[in-house]
């Protein structure tokens, strides 16, 4: 895995930075190299906010996310305020709800049913973040699903392992059940 | 605040990340900026681990941490790793099981018990790190603590906030009753 910045945006409490760092943490259990970080402003409070993640199989020498090769918005504000300014072929994880910006087609754009699913199928509003995470590890084969959920249950309370593996598992799903259905 | 750059340093499990996160978001409630950051390596498994965050008043245009003004170490090997090449003047926070290296008269020690505290006052290992973080915001008034226990709340297991709010107000009171004592 060549060096892989990845951007997480989306609205406070949806658990953006938790996700961000599960993905640093099982990147680190597949004998990677990772960065996160994010920044906070006063004027972030209630509105759009953004973690992210560098990846790499070598040591990172600049920590910081200059170009994303990945952008995820789970809230229109986030998609707005995030999705902009990007490189061709940027691969672009949009949630269901969100309006896509006119111009995609330079674009690898999924738009996944996140906050649909863990509402209505895994029943907690919460686990969107996980299903996240375990859709993001099946677009970049970070590490595995056993490697993922180990880093997830180090940050979830306890007693939520088994609703956040079915999310994790969701969210997986997403993608390689899709390329099942489409070979 | 002026810029102010945090290095905290531990070992893995330590809570020395979720520390780091609480720090940003307290100062963030006290409508300031904050930047959060942190670099895995595989080689740091089971070793220590650092976590960063810069605090300012205005905008932070570069948000590593170059030259710390504060470095936390909880373990023998974080202090080893990390307490070296710090500018003078620099405040430091040690546990009181490590052993200070020779040459500290050019720093501002401080060096509490954190870990005897979390394993026999508070009576669980895990909220060390919260102790920290309430020494740590009593160091350099960050937000109030109302506002800092309420950024570690949001980011606790359920069922733990009393023994977290203990956590906090005796990290602040290792600092200000310190100071009550001898005037």
């Amino acid at each position: 895995m060549k060096r892989t910045e990845i951007r997480l945006a989306g609205a406070g409490g949806q658990g953006i930075i938790l996700a961000s760092i599960i993905l640093a943490e099982g990147a680190v259990a597949a004998d990677k190299y990772a960065c996160q970080s994010q920044a906070y402003g006063p004027e972030a409070r209630g509105g759009a906010c953004k973690a992210e993640v560098v990846i790499s199989d070598s040591r990172i020498s600049y920590p910081e996310v200059r170009d994303p090769d990945f952008v995820m918005a789970l809230t229109q504000k986030a998609a707005d305020k995030y999705v902009t300014n990007l490189k061709e072929g940027t691969v672009i994880l949009l949630d269901s709800r969100i309006t896509l910006p006119e111009e995609t087609s330079k674009y690898q754009v999924y738009q996944l049913p996140i906050l649909d699913t863990a509402e209505h199928v895994i029943g907690r509003a919460q686990t969107a973040n996980i299903i996240a995470v375990g859709a993001i590890n099946s677009i970049f084969h970070i590490c595995t699903n056993e490697q993922l959920f180990e880093a997830a249950r180090k940050r979830i309370p306890q007693g939520t392992e088994e609703l956040n593996l079915r999310a994790l598992l969701a969210g997986e799903q997403m993608i390689s059940g899709d390329q099942d259905e489409h070979p």
